[in-house]
């Protein structure tokens, strides 16, 4: 492209513009919106534009005394001028491709040059505005422009200055997403002539987005001037997107193909309305989203009160354990002192879908006084806070919030989705509460029922310390014998509840040290209960204590170890199942699936015992239970052997978690001292976390496909990890060619919308 | 071969056995040696064989009543008979592969069958013999042989009673190696013709080993009966394969090749001469391999005042930590209560080559009182015990020891391996005195050196905490400075000894709580010593406790989020570098190795740092110093990354301890709640932390090879972690083609004679 073609009209006042393909890849920012308004036969105000390129050779040559491309310039400011009209007054404006502060606000009111040297000459008003328009790109802080060698190629437009009012209008209405013309946020909606329609009409459908249009009005008389992206709620987003499915504007795999994975998880949780004048008092960790408001508590028995008053309240703990989970359950949402992502704390509000920020260091709590400390401020009982456990934010007072609703536009988005998408989304949830809700949210089954997770009430923990801590045989196996009990009547429940869909159940996988007493107290009471001496139950738990206990006696090490305990789940398992395959027509679907293997022996051995123990229960006879038999996959080691354990197992079930501990060598619980600065220095691009890494985790996986589906090509892959919650992670998973994601019930829907994206 | 076959002379009274090649497979035990030796015209006692299958097929062939078989095995049982001689009475003997418990002992003074029908009749004496023979072939406890489908392989020897005195004597001598006869153990040596010098000769040459030989001896004749190997000491067998090659029986390669490197790794620690009589009065696990006897101590201050004196001592205590140092360098021996392979106990006693039986769980021991508790017996200051580092072992009192010695034999050995010795062999070490005692063993360079490990001492301990726990600038950076000056003395000392060969050091990886104060008394001084309150210091403490320490806030992450610590440490290297280079004509060798890492973005970030650094140093521009930058190798991701990596480092160096310890999602510490139930359960074959896991870790380490190879083919590659000092796995190493290996001084030998064998 010559410099003579980067200056050009792209609204002439008179006929089309015709740019060429590379002028048209010049149009950024408001430039592409007037082109397109203009093309489409709206009346546009008349507009040129010039690259920096160009201007800066206009001054070379005029450096030179030469004046070819001046000519060219000259007829450019020609087109602003309409048949028989004079030349206009004029406008100069920047045009960035997003918006940047610094910019130089628009030149209004501006001399039409006199003369082909006043329109290049500086010292003269049109070049005047011109030079500044260009220095005013910049690459301070807040610059969000492109690197140095697109700097030829930024533009500043020249206009014909617009006759009469200017007003500015939203295309649709920033709350419900309905089609405008539509008040700007804080503004009152002007009066508008008819023909507004038309133009609303037509910048929505280009832009396929919320966007603030700015024309001027001459008795009636609509001009249009420019128009830029509007941030809109996600809500109103959803809203116009179904909205453009029903004007035809959009196909429906249109609408899901447009519509952000991470907008739709911010409504499915309740959210701030707004942070407007209110400032944060303190930052920790949010480790299970949305936002709470609520009285301050500080234990149990006062949080079942407020709710059975039907109050809402924070509990506020320096840390949590298994003695608070009642508490937990009643709290509407849970601030903690200490503890990250896979804090106790952390685990128990994502399952719970309780929103909890942990780790907050300036939070002291004094549990006896029943008062806490966040900087210098103090809170008691009876006093409010607001906690956002999407970013950590704690505020004092109440803030109002906005409630979830799944239906209306998000469920018809989802189920346009569901027909687009190949990849099933199953949940991790091992409660028929939890199951209720991602169901509601139309998960396909269950990929991950944590069993460990239905010993988290109290009197359940007491039988379960006794099979860790006592030292009495027949004591053991009367508490052994509790736990099947109780264990039959949660896996009934849960069958029952999924109606035929898969549940896949892990095998316990504790690290037993978050089963077991902490406090003065919990030993005191444990000791009692045990009927042992305080002194030798403290010897028993320093035995136990482990040095790093995520790498320690946990998943199928305790299976092999202790064989009681998987002889006593897989009874409850089959007699859950028998149990539920009585009541219901739909033959019962159990997956059960080994945790935490590095090596095909243990699976081999864990195998046998299961299979034996299913097979025993005469349930694969009839065709009421359809069983299978898989592994998860969450250590570089297996990942390695897929292939010899494929062979034995149905499934393979990626805890990506876990995998990316190990394959990082960093536990999660730890990564907060250095995640900061690593991400800061750029270290790491993304949090590991949240989003997979590619590069190292994610090839972990890719071979353990390759070699799992080599062996045995029958092998179903899923993914269970939180990633599976992730729109990033989904595309990756999406491209290995995984059966099915398992996520948190809440981001069900998330997954939902991401694998039809990816499907497409 | 056909069943006739299978009956066959293996020493005839007349002319030679002429056997099939089907045939000499089959001669397992003592047939083998009678075989051979009659073969080189020894004269021999007559022999005779058969197998069971032989024998069934006799049998069955029996209640047919044929006689085709029957002929054959008579024409055998005439091979007995010498020329114009009467047919001998016979012996029956089982010969077995290996010595099995439950074997018939020899059946004597047998007749002779009368006629071809006795000689298959289980009720005459000869065939009731052979059939009791193959009767006690078994497989109940303690039966090494074969499994079930080879019995009908295993054969039973006929052979002529021999005339004479027996005499039993060894081919060597059971202490010393030197050529027999020599006396068997606990028997003196009986009187023997000369002519049984020729028969060692034969049977020394042809077996290798030391042979227990059984001869008949009539009239100054000696006839050979049969030979069996003999267990003897690890330095009898070494000075054996040496004088071997003295007297031209073997080359010096073949000497190489057949001594079992961990024999003699057992003649490199202090070891028990015998233990028998001695009860182990408890077990814990061998961390620190070698044998230590003295006298009981409870704190360092004792154990410095029993070495003042010259007196032997044990340290016993719950658990070490940096405090017990002084105490651990002073005693003979450690002995503790808590901990394993990687606690601190067990590192230091490694280091510092100080045998250490941690983790002992009947031990109690009260420090004020200074009375320690092993099961129900009682020690205290005075009372003697010993311990064996290299099976766990405790004895109560003092056992007799027997000191290691390089030179002799084993040098002699180690000079011939280096000879066709490929790979290097650098050592683990960060003193002089460990430095000293590696290149006294062979080593080539020092492969990794943990700087961290140069703050164990109390004063630099203080300083190191004032780092780490200082919450004023200047404070640290006075600290940081301290540690400066401390450093560049022992890298400068370090540099000296080793005198041009290679040194790598390890940038700082310390899992930072193990530098923390632990005890009340601890917590008290650290306070003093920083001028902290001591509650200011414990939440200080708190803040930093890990949940993993494994997998936290280490190696790499330290010199990112603290990089003044990376530049004291490069400051303190190249001072270190300069002043030994102005001592010593060879050029300093540095090579700096960042541990822990998972990103090329971390080394990348270390990289620019430790060479802008070293290039300031000014010592690179003159051929003083030559340094080389280089990263472990520790993590699954970091092997999948390692194309990346490789372009920017000049070496690779392997840490498999947590490269095992990662990729297999067990921490070492933690293991042994399950290690043993797995072995028991044979789920594992070996101990991966002894044994590198060839099917994981090692293709783990085999894919990082061939990545960082194929980006830069210039990359060196070494192995530093505990699995360089095991035969087997080091065998596998060089299968990967690495350039060297790093191990503990006391393994430098083993791996100067594994890796010989391994390029042969």
């Amino acid at each position: 492209m010559s410099l003579a073609q980067e200056m050009f009209a792209i609204a002439p006042a008179m006929g089309k513009a015709n740019l060429s393909a590379s002028q048209l890849k010049l149009l950024s920012g408001k430039a592409r919106w007037i082109f397109r308004v203009g093309e489409a036969g709206f009346p546009t105000v008349p507009t040129i534009a010039l690259t920096r390129a160009a201007w800066e050779a206009l001054q070379s040559e005029r450096t030179r005394r030469e004046s070819k491309l001046r000519t060219h310039w000259v007829a450019c400011l020609f087109k602003l001028v309409g048949k028989d009209a004079l030349p206009p007054t004029l406008v100069v404006r920047t045009s960035a491709a997003s918006h940047n502060g610094g910019l130089m606000p628009a030149k209004i009111g501006i001399a039409a040059p006199e003369n082909p040297e006043d329109s290049v000459d500086p010292m003269r008003p049109l070049a005047k505005a011109v030079k500044a328009a260009f220095d005013s790109y910049g690459f301070g802080p807040g610059w969000t422009g492109r690197a140095d060698e697109d700097r030829g190629r930024q533009i500043v437009l020249v206009q014909a200055a617009a006759q009469g009012e200017v007003e500015q209008f939203l295309t649709r209405n920033a709350t419900t997403g309905a089609m405008g013309p539509a008040p700007v946020q804080g503004a009152p909606l002007p009066r508008l002539p008819e023909s507004v329609d038309a133009l609303v009409a037509l910048v929505d459908a280009k832009a396929g987005r919320h966007m603030c249009c700015t024309v001027a009005i001459t008795r009636g008389q609509v001009v249009f001037l420019s128009a830029r992206p509007s941030q809109v709620s996600a809500a109103a987003e959803l809203e116009a997107a179904v909205d453009r499915v029903n004007r035809k504007i959009w196909s429906a795999q249109n609408a899901v193909s447009r519509v952000d994975p991470n907008r739709l998880a911010q409504l499915l949780h309740p959210r701030l309305r707004s942070t407007e004048g209110a400032a944060p008092i303190a930052v920790g960790l949010g480790v299970s989203p949305g936002a709470a408001s609520g009285i301050v508590v500080f234990n149990p028995d006062d949080a079942a009160r407020m709710r059975a008053r039907g109050k809402h309240c924070i509990l506020v703990v320096t840390e949590t354990g298994p003695a608070d989970i009642e508490g937990m359950k009643a709290a509407t949402g849970i601030l903690t002192a200490r503890g990250g992502m896979s804090s106790h704390a952390g685990v128990i509000a994502r399952i719970t879908g309780k929103p909890c920020v942990a780790g907050v260091r300036t939070l002291s709590v004094d549990a006896v006084e029943m008062v806490c400390r966040i900087g210098d401020r103090e809170f008691r009982t009876g006093d409010r806070l607001t906690i956002d456990g999407s970013d950590g934010h704690v505020y004092a007072g109440q803030l109002s919030l906005a409630q979830p609703h799944i239906g209306g536009a998000i469920g018809t988005l989802l189920d346009w989705s569901d027909a687009s998408r190949s990849i099933a989304v199953r949940t991790n949830v091992e409660t028929v509460e939890s199951a209720k809700t991602a169901l509601s949210f139309g998960a396909e089954g269950i990929g991950l029922a944590r069993s460990e997770h239905m010993f988290f009430s109290p009197e359940r923990m007491v039988a379960l310390r006794r099979v860790i801590l006592s030292e009495d045989e027949n004591d053991r196996s009367r508490a052994i014998n509790g736990l099947v009990d109780y264990q039959t009547g949660d896996y009934s429940a849960l069958f029952s509840t999924m109606q035929g869909l898969p549940v896949t159940v892990r095998l316990f996988d504790p690290p037993l040290h978050e089963f077991l007493p902490r406090s003065e107290e919990e030993i005191e009471e444990t000791a009692a209960s045990l009927g042992l001496a305080v002194r030798a139950l403290r010897i028993n738990l320093e035995r136990i204590a482990e040095v790093n206990p995520m790498l320690g006696h946990r998943g199928v090490r305790l299976a092999i170890t202790y064989p009681e305990m998987l002889q006593m789940q897989m009874q409850a398992l089959m007699a859950g199942a028998r149990a539920a395959s009585e009541t219901q027509s739909d033959p019962v679907a159990v997956e059960v699936m080994v945790p935490f293997v590095s090596t095909a022996s243990e699976v081999a051995w864990v195998r046998d015992r299961v299979n034996a123990i299913a097979a025993n229960s005469g349930l694969l006879r009839n065709d009421r239970v359809r069983f299978a038999f898989g592994t998860m996959i969450e250590l570089p080691r297996t990942c390695l052997r897929a292939g010899d354990i494929a062979q034995m197992v149905d499934f393979f079930s990626f805890g990506t978690n876990d995998l990316t501990q190990t394959t990082f060598g960093i536990s999660r619980d730890d990564a907060p001292t250095f995640l900061a600065a690593y991400q800061r220095k750029g270290i790491y691009e993304r949090d590991p976390f949240v989003t997979i890494d590619e590069k190292g985790v994610g090839e972990m996986i890719a071979i353990a496909i390759q070699r799992g589906k080599a062996a045995n090509p029958k092998l179903k892959i899923g993914i269970c990890g939180e990633h599976a919650g992730d729109p990033a992670s989904l595309k990756f998973f999406a491209g290995l060619g995984v059966d099915y994601v398992s996520c948190s019930p809440y981001r069900v829907p998330v997954a939902r919308l991401t694998l039809a994206q990816a499907s497409a």
